[in-house]
C-alpha cells in the first residue's frame, strides 16, 4: 500500500517519508526518505511526526497516543487520532455502530474465553480480538462448545455467524472541507481456507435499492467518525437481501486496488487529495474490473518465484502489480493483478485464467 | 521520463538506477540508486553500465562510443548503439529514410553556413543541426537569403518547409524476440512560438488510409533499425494528404504521455516489457485522451509554482503530472495533464480549459 501510494504522490511531487519496520520493506529504496521503526511505538513515531506537515498511515496498528500528540502540536493528522481509536479497538468500533443505528451483526464484548459460557448469542459465532487483529489474523469461528478450549484468552468481540449471500465493499474519501466521495461498490470473493479476498469484482452485481444503501452507510460512517481521508467500509448482504456494516479501514485498502485502472481518480490519488484539502475529483468507472490478489501458493516458502508471468501479459487488459516483498509464505498478499474489459463477465473469466496461469512459490 | 519509466519499472519490482548529470533531476529521490554524471562522457556511462543486465535511454544524446563497449562486453544495451547512432545524426537519419524508401522531406547535407548558398533547394528551408538538437533547440527557419547571416555554422541538415496540414505520431515498440506493436496514431498541435508541442490528439481524426501508412511505416522504420525498445515516430501530412516521416526519437516521448491513463499498455510499459523480452501486451485505446503540456508561462522564471491546480481537479477525467522540475523558464516542459473523455471533442474542450487555467509561474 505503501508502494503504491508513494508511486501517486510523485505525480504530485510531494515531499514523502516512511516510516516501516521492516528494513526490506516494498517501498524501501523508492521513498525519498525510509525510516526503519517500529510503529508502535510512542517515542519511533513521534520523533517521525514532529517535523511533518502532514500524517497518513496505510496500516490501523500505530501509537494513537504518539498520533494525538502531534496533533495537539499543530501536525496534520490524517485520519484523526480520535476516530483511529474508534476502528483501532473493534469493540469501539462495534459500539459506535449501535450508537449510531448503523446496522452490523449482534455481537457481545467478553474479556476472557471463560466469558463465552454465558454468551446471550448462540453458536456457532465469530471471535475476533478487540485489538491488532490483520488479514484473518485474530479471528475465530466457534462452532461448538468443543472450540471454546481453544479461543483466544483475551478481550474480544463476540460475532453472530452472518447469514450471508455477498461481501461488498465501499470506499469513501474525504477532504477537510467536508467534501466526500465515495466509489462505486464493489464485490469480494474470499478464499475460505485463508479468510482472505481472492477476487473482486467492480461494480458489485446487486440491487440498486442495496447499492444505494451500502453508499449511504459508508457515507454516514465517515461523516459520524468526523474523519478526513480514506475509509474502506466492509459490508455483508444477509440472505435477506440486507445490508450489514461488518468492519471498516481507515486507509488504501485491498477493495480498491482495481481504481488504479478502473476509475478516474484511484483511492490512492484521492487519499492524497483528501490530505491535501484538494477537491477529491471524479469517482466513476472507467471500465468494470476484477481484481486478483496474488497470494502466496500453498506449501511453498522462502525466497518468492513468480510463474506464469509471461502468459498473464499476453491477456488484454491485465495489469500485474508485485509487491517487491522478497519472501513468500501461504496467503501473504505478494501482489495484485487488475483486469478491465467492456464487459464484467469475460473479465470474470480473464481472471480465473490469471488466478490459474501466476503463481508466487519459492524458490528451491 | 526518467520519473514516469521509475513509477512503471516500481510494478515490475525492478532494480533501477538512474545516470543524470542533474543532482536535482526529477527522479533524484525516488530511484533506488541515482548517480550524478554526465550521459555525454565515455568512463562516466561505461562505468556506470558495467554491471547491470540491461541498460536502456531516455535522451539521445548518450556517448554511444560507451555503449558500444558495454553492448560487446554482453550487456544488453536497448536501443542498440548502432541504431542510436542512425538517429544521433540527423544526417544519417535522414540518409536512412531516404536508403529505405521512406517518404521523407526532401533534404541536403551541409558542413558549414556557406554550403546554404549552393543548395538546390528553395527558401524558404529549415536547417537542423545534425547533432545535439533537442525540443525546438538546433533548429533554425531560413526565410530569406538575409537569414543565412544568422544561420548555424555547423554540420545541418537542410530541410524543405513542408507544406503541411498535420503532425501526427505514432509510437512503435519491438522486444527481442522481434514481436511489434505500435499505439493508435496520435495528432499534435504545436505552440508555434515555442515550436513545441502544445495539445496532443489521441486517436488521431485522420483518414483511415493515412492512419495505415502511419502505422506501416512506423513498423517499417523500427524493424529497418533493427531496434529492440520504444520508437517515436513523428510524420506530417501534407496538404496533398501525404504522410510524409520527420522523425524518430528511440525512447518514451511526448507523444505517449496520455498512454499511461488513454490505453491498457502505457509508452513506459511497453518499453519495459521490450527490454525484458516479455510479450508486449495490448496498445487499444481505453478512453479518447488529449494531452496538455505544462511549459513555462512567458515571462517567469524561477523557483516553479503551479496555479489553478485546484479548478484542473475538479474537472473529470483530468491527471496532472508534475514533473518535479524546481525551476521553471518560458516554455520548459514542467509536466502535462492528460484528459480522458468518451468524446474527444469533449476532452479537447476541457483541454483548453485546462491550459487557460493552470500555469506555471515562478516566486516572487
Amino acid at each position: 500500500m505503501g508502494k503504491m501510494l508513494l508511486q501517486e504522490a510523485y505525480n504530485y511531487n510531494l515531499q514523502v517519508s516512511v516510516l516501516d519496520p521492516s528494513p526490506d520493506a516494498p517501498c524501501c529504496n523508492i521513498a525519498p526518505e525510509f525510516i526503519v521503526g517500529d510503529f508502535k511505538d510512542f517515542e519511533t513515531v513521534y520523533q517521525f511526526g514532529r517535523n511533518k506537515d502532514i500524517v497518513t498511515i496505510e496500516f490501523e496498528d500505530v501509537n494513537t497516543d504518539a498520533l494525538e500528540k502531534l496533533e495537539s502540536e499543530g501536525i496534520k493528522v490524517f485520519p484523526q487520532p480520535s476516530a483511529l481509536r474508534t476502528i483501532q479497538d473493534k469493540g469501539l468500533q462495534k459500539l459506535f455502530y449501535q450508537n449510531h443505528g448503523i446496522p452490523t451483526q449482534k455481537f457481545e464484548l467478553i474479556e476472557t474465553k471463560k466469558d463465552i459460557l454465558k454468551l446471550h448469542i448462540q453458536l456457532p459465532v465469530f471471535q475476533k480480538l478487540r485489538k491488532s487483529g490483520y488479514d484473518g489474523y485474530g479471528v475465530k469461528a466457534i462452532r461448538s462448545s468443543a472450540d471454546i478450549e481453544e479461543a483466544f484468552d483475551l478481550p474480544s468481540v463476540i460475532e453472530e455467524k452472518a447469514d450471508l449471500l455477498t461481501e461488498i465493499s465501499v470506499l469513501v474519501a474525504r477532504n477537510e472541507n467536508g467534501e466526500v466521495q465515495t466509489f462505486p461498490t464493489v464485490e469480494m470473493e474470499f478464499n475460505p481456507e485463508a479468510n482472505m479476498v481472492e477476487f473482486l469484482f467492480a461494480p458489485a452485481q446487486i440491487t440498486p435499492a442495496q447499492d444505494k444503501t451500502a453508499q449511504k452507510l459508508a457515507i454516514q460512517i465517515i461523516e459520524a467518525l468526523n474523519m478526513t481521508g480514506l475509509l474502506a467500509v466492509e459490508m455483508f448482504i444477509n440472505r435477506n437481501g440486507e445490508v450489514i456494516v461488518n468492519e471498516v479501514a481507515p486507509r488504501p485498502h485491498n477493495s480498491g486496488h482495481h481504481t488504479i485502472e478502473g476509475n478516474f481518480v484511484s483511492q490512492y490519488e484521492i487519499l492524497l487529495r483528501a490530505l491535501l484539502k484538494l477537491p477529491l475529483g471524479n469517482t466513476d468507472t472507467i471500465m468494470p474490473a476484477v481484481m486478483v490478489n496474488l497470494l502466496g501458493e500453498k506449501g511453498y516458502q522462502g525466497k518468492a518465484v513468480y510463474r506464469g508471468i509471461e502468459d498473464v501479459l499476453k491477456l488484454k487488459g491485465t495489469y500485474i502489480h508485485l509487491y517487491g516483498k522478497t519472501q513468500t509464505k501461504p496467503f501473504r498478499k505478494m501482489g495484485h493483478v487488475t483486469i478491465l474489459n467492456e464487459n464484467l463477465l469475460a473479465a470474470k473469466e480473464l481472471a480465473r485464467i490469471v488466478k490459474s496461469t501466476l503463481k508466487v512459490i519459492a524458490e528451491q
